[in-house]
C-alpha cells in the first residue's frame, strides 16, 4: 500500500481484554500513537480497567461498540486470548472493522483471535513461537518471520516482535522517514543482553521446560482452532 | 552483585506519574514482572490512574507511602519527569529506598530524577540521548552506552533501552537463567526495520529536526540541574 495523503487523519483502535499480555498493546501503543495526525482508540466491551496477565491495569477510553470505523485495527494477545476465540461479539467486532480497514495487524496470539474470526484463511502470518503450529488449523499459512506482510494483514511474532510490527505499519501509514523519526525518539537500537529470543538461539534446556509450560495452552488453542473450522466448514 | 538465594522474596517497586512516558514503564514491567519469587509494586502520591504523555492510562496499586522496603527501585522518565525534580517528596521517597535497595534502575530521563536526588554525583550512567547533556549538571559522569552499571545504580539509555535494562538487572538478581526465559517468553531477538534508534545512525536531518523540538525541555531540565546543583552546594 501507499502512504496515506498526510493530511487524511487515521483512526488506529486497539482491543485490550483480561489477561492481555500488556506488552503486546504497549510496545505497539509507543509507536502508533505517535503517527503524526491520528487518534489512537483503545477499546473493549466496557470501559471498566481490564488487568494484564501479571496484574497490571489498563484502562479502556471507550467500548467496542463506540470505535469509529478504524483504518488500522490492533489486536494483541497473550493467555486471556484464548477466551475471544469463540466471543462472538468480538469476532463481529473484528470482522466488520476488518472489511474496511487499511491495515488489520496481530501482535503474538493476537493472529489466533483473528483466525479464529475467520479471516486467516490462506493468509500468511505468524505468532508466538509456542503457538505457531496453531495457526494451520485456522486455515493460515505459517510464516516463520518476526513480522509477516500479507494484503492487508501485519502480524507480529511474539509479544516484543510488535514493536518491530508497528514500525513497519507506521512506514506503510506516513512513510519510511515518520517510522525513522519515531525510532529514533524511543531509541530503538535494541542490545539484547543474551541470545535467548527465538526457540532457535535459546539455550536447548530452556526452550524445552518453556514448551513444556506452555503445552496445556497450547493444546487448548488447537482444539478450539479444530472446533472453530469444523463448525465453519 | 550476587543473585540472591532463589528462597527469598524480592520487592521490586516502580514510580509512575503523570506524563510518565509509558514505555519507560512498560517495558521493564514485562521482564521485572516475571522473575521468580517477587512481587511488583506500582505506586505514585495517591492511587489514581495517571495519564501517559500520549494518553495512555496507567493505575497505581498503592501510594509511595505504603511501600515496602524496595530490593529494586525502578525510576522511568518521560517529560512529567520534569515536575519531580523539585518535588521533595518524591525525592525524598527515592533516597530513603535508595539507602537500602540493591539496585537502583532508571529508565530514560528517570536518570534526572534520580540525579535530582542526590544520587548520582561520581557515578557512570546513562539517560535519553536528547538529555544526555543534562547529567553532568547532576554531578554525574555520563556514559554513553545503552545501559551502565555503576555500583547499585543501573541506567537504560531512552525508553526501549529500558527492556535491555530490566533483562541485566534480572540477571543481576536471580542468575543469566532466570532472564533468558524471559527474553525467550517475550520472543526478543529484535529486528529493527530501520537504522534510526540513535543520533549516530538516524538519517542526519531527522536528528536535526529532534534536537531542535526537544530544545526547549532540555534547556528546562539543564536550568532545573544548575539549580538543584547550586542549592546542594
Amino acid at each position: 500500500m501507499m502512504p496515506f495523503p498526510a493530511d487524511r487523519h487515521l483512526h488506529i483502535g486497539a482491543i485490550i481484554f483480561p489477561r492481555i499480555d500488556q506488552f503486546d498493546f504497549t510496545g505497539p501503543f509507543e509507536v502508533l500513537s505517535r503517527i503524526p495526525n491520528s487518534t489512537l482508540h483503545i477499546g473493549w466491551k466496557d470501559t471498566s480497567p481490564v488487568r494484564d496477565v501479571k496484574g497490571l491495569l489498563l484502562t479502556p477510553g471507550q467500548t467496542l461498540a463506540t470505535m469509529p470505523p478504524l483504518d488500522v485495527l490492533v489486536v494483541p494477545g497473550g493467555a486471556g486470548q484464548v477466551d475471544l476465540m469463540e466471543d462472538e461479539p468480538v469476532l463481529s467486532f473484528i470482522r466488520e472493522q476488518a472489511s474496511h480497514a487499511a491495515i488489520v495487524f496481530s501482535v503474538c496470539t493476537g493472529a489466533l483471535t483473528v483466525g479464529a474470526a475467520g479471516l486467516l484463511k490462506g493468509v500468511k502470518c505468524t505468532t508466538h513461537w509456542a503457538s505457531f503450529d496453531v495457526l494451520e488449523h485456522l486455515g493460515a499459512i505459517p510464516t516463520n518471520q518476526r513480522v509477516v506482510i500479507d494484503g492487508k494483514f501485519v502480524s507480529a511474532a511474539g509479544v516484543s516482535s510488535g514493536i518491530d510490527g508497528a514500525l513497519r505499519v507506521a512506514a506503510l501509514l506516513r512513510g519510511e522517514r515518520a517510522a525513522q523519526e519515531i525510532q529514533l525518539y524511543m531509541e530503538y537500537a535494541p542490545e539484547p543482553p543474551f541470545q535467548s529470543g527465538t526457540p532457535e538461539t535459546a539455550p536447548a534446556e530452556i526452550v524445552a521446560a518453556a514448551r513444556a509450560g506452555y503445552r496445556e495452552i497450547t493444546e487448548t488453542r488447537i482444539a478450539l482452532a479444530r472446533r472453530i473450522a469444523s463448525n465453519s466448514a
